[in-house]
């Protein structure tokens, strides 16, 4: 263990043991260092440690104190989705809302888009100009059909800290996590068949079963825990299905993280129906603790599972760079992939190798990571102050995304319709259905809370809401 | 007409009328320039429209000369496929191909690669890097899921050039031609169904539609007309065809273009049966004649022919931005699209608009077709000159690849292992055909053949060859 990981360690254990409690001032840097022996830049990086952990936070010109925990919102329930197999509608309404991508002043919170002003992306760019001069050639080229070498290297070292151990030649590099999916589902199925997954889940996933001609069953899904695994099993025996594809970590909407006996019993069930696994981590490098949670792929000893992600939520997804870890279903992924598009920009794959391979990928996580969790507590704290009883919200461990079921009978549609008008949008939750559930829910993404913009978009939602509510009641 | 256009005219009419032959010494600018009372530079544009359309050459130090045309090879005859729909085989075999991309020293005569070394592509580089730099936050952003819209108006642009008159709204942005095509394929078939293709045809396309489990019935091709109507028609009497996929201009591999009469008359056919036609015309901008020839798209009035293109063969692969000008199918390319790979790299978008925007597209096609012009003729040359007795060669009227007819009884694939071991890679002609014919075929490309490496490529591919047949002719 480091020296300033020992000091870190020392005041982690006297906040456990309740010396110091939430709200209170810490030691101060000089402080620490004479009671230890260690230099003051040792105490800051101990320091630095605790508040990436999410345990201490620095008060400009006042020091460091506890973090006020504050009290988890109430949740929405166990999910209860229609039990069968079904031809997914929603298109026209997801249409509606990607035409808005990149377009006009409207404040986005439909979209699950990362932060992409801050200064920790600054080394990307540099690079992605210093490349076009240096490797002109190169980059004009195609690149190897699986991908560029240094960047199979470079993804292949980033889950190990997912628990997995993937061989670089293994790695399929794709046009996003949208390609890595949509080519898994297509080796993996057959028009016809039925596909598994959580509910809700993620309308690029639930379209691209649509348009594979597949059917979806949605299982009801737990937003602590994710997927039940009852439910599932009872499935298994009932239907005759060819694939899952869940969102175990950092679940987009819900935000839950399974537990590891979880993963470990859902792998177990997989393995005894002899079914592969489409896993999409996309947010699984933006948990707000570390070491982040384990991949359903790290456990895999049969190659079943297909671990697909990509670098648009945890850098930009303008770059178009996503991978797949395909397992046993290698060489069919490889001639979808293949076929589908060929190979994938080799300017974005390298940029993003050398953003990775000169550290900055880290460094970048590091700042998000905690960005990001800031952005969750304050967006939620201002949902709870502002929208009508009732209403309950998910409590991410990642990413930047809030599941908000509102009060019964409200419809998020309508709620987005009149949004709009006031120049905000949000993501209606029966996007994130087959069957067109989830009438009275919402996803919105809570990035650059620090932004007044955020904060002024969340009242006006909330008193939208409030309005709808008023109306409802109101005689004909 | 403009004044150097006007010299041109002059000149050229002469030339018709058996004043100068070929080969024969042209007047000095000097002397043009007296006789036309105009000025040198004028002259010196009217030599440089008559060099680019293929009628004159520049000798250095001596003066312009009427280009001495080769006689051209003698060509392959009419393909005769199986006459039934077929599931495509021939997958492990261009597996086997796509491994060698980017990789090795062997020289890949198999690879339709375009000349990315060359002084036109220079600004190219120079506006990825600039747009790294003043664009920083759009390229981490998703553009519009259609595509850039400075992108979409530069392709509405070039798109007038093949008679079309198509809106950039109208403008669906790919990763690459592939990726249109591939969507293409999937809006308007349904796995069983049957669609038409020339034949031979390219691998990308036959393969893409074994993949959507649809079946490929391959139409008789004419090396010089392309698609034989009269076959389509009984064709399409006789089984329930979906859906037509054709590369009509400067053909991949046989490069001929449909005379505009023959395009009619296909339009005609397809709009008496009602079906779509996928028209690839990724090598549409690289005739060596101006203007370049039509699309069938420009002479269609019913939205039925989806124009799929990219710039990959024109510009550089590595960029991976194709097009698509749906028709009446847009909206569901635009869903296909959409759930393949929701958008296209930002950066390669804008890069490659600004590249069109500032005039450099324009003038590095200009260059670009009289050098492959110039490779046409220098590769034929050889191949005649070395290849054994009964070899035949396709005569493109655009961009850079040749088909080649070895003696029958000769297997290329048994040619291309032979040519591997000596560093030379060839494309098997059996991958070019859903039913594995053309065995005793080949592709080759010949880009660059002022480089003695290419030129030694084809003399020790004829050397093979005639091993080979001398081999066969040896008792046993």
């Amino acid at each position: 263990m480091k020296l300033y990981e020992q000091v870190a360690t020392t005041v982690k254990d006297r906040i456990d043991r309740g010396y110091y409690r939430e709200g209170d001032k810490l030691p101060s840097v000089r402080g620490l260092s004479q009671e230890h022996n260690v230099s003051i830049s040792t105490v800051q990086e101990a320091y630095g440690l605790l508040i990436d952990d999410g345990i201490v936070e620095a008060r400009p010109k006042s020091g460091y104190y506890v973090l006020q925990q504050q009290a988890p919102p109430e949740l929405p329930e166990t999910s209860s989705p229609v039990s069968q197999p079904l031809v997914v509608a929603q298109w026209q309404k997801l249409q509606h809302m990607i035409s808005e991508y990149g377009s006009g002043e409207t404040t986005k919170l439909s979209l699950a888009m990362p932060d992409m002003n801050t200064p920790t992306l600054k080394p990307l760019i540099r690079i992605s100009a210093e490349l076009s001069r240096t490797e002109s050639l190169r980059i004009l080229n195609y690149e190897h059909a699986n991908g560029a070498a240094e960047l199979c290297r470079q993804v292949a070292r980033i889950t190990i800290d997912s628990g997995c151990r993937i061989h670089p030649d293994e790695i399929i590099i794709t046009s996003g996590c949208q390609e890595a999916l949509s080519c898994s589902l297509r080796a993996v199925t057959e028009p016809g068949d039925i596909v598994v997954v959580d509910s809700p889940s993620f309308f690029g996933s639930v379209q691209a079963i649509k348009i594979n001609g597949v059917k979806a069953l949605e299982i009801p899904t737990n937003p602590e825990t994710g997927i039940s695994l009852e439910a599932l099993e009872m499935a298994l025996e009932q239907w005759p299905i060819k694939a899952c594809l869940l969102t175990p970590t950092n679940n987009n909407p819900l935000g839950y993280s399974m537990p590891d006996e979880n993963k470990l019993r859902l792998l177990d069930l997989l393995n005894r129906y002899d079914i592969p696994l489409i896993e999409d981590d996309i947010y699984g490098d933006l948990s707000y603790t570390l070491p982040r949670p384990r991949t359903i792929k790290s456990f895999d000893t049969e190659g079943r599972v297909i671990l697909c992600s990509s670098f648009s939520k945890s850098i930009a997804p303008g770059l178009r760079v996503g991978w797949v870890a395909p397992g046993r279903y290698r060489e069919h992924i490889m001639m979808v992939k293949y076929l589908a598009s060929l190979s994938t920009s080799t300017l974005s794959q390298l940029a993003v190798a050398e953003f990775i391979a000169q550290g900055y990928y880290e460094k970048h996580l590091r700042r998000m990571r905690k960005n990001y969790q800031r952005d969750r507590d304050a967006v939620i704290g201002w949902l709870k102050h502002d929208m009508p009883p009732g209403t309950r919200i998910s409590y991410p461990q990642g990413g930047y995304l809030l599941w908000v079921e509102l009060p019964a009978h409200m419809d998020a549609n309508e709620l987005n319709e009149q949004a709009k008008r006031e120049g905000i949008s949000i993501a209606p939750g029966t996007l994130f259905s087959a069957s067109g559930k989830y009438k009275n829910f919402m996803r919105i993404c809570c990035v650059n809370s620090d932004n007044p913009k955020i904060k002024q978009a969340i009242k006006t939602l909330a008193q939208i809401c409030n309005r709808m509510l008023n109306e409802n009641l109101l005689p004909d």
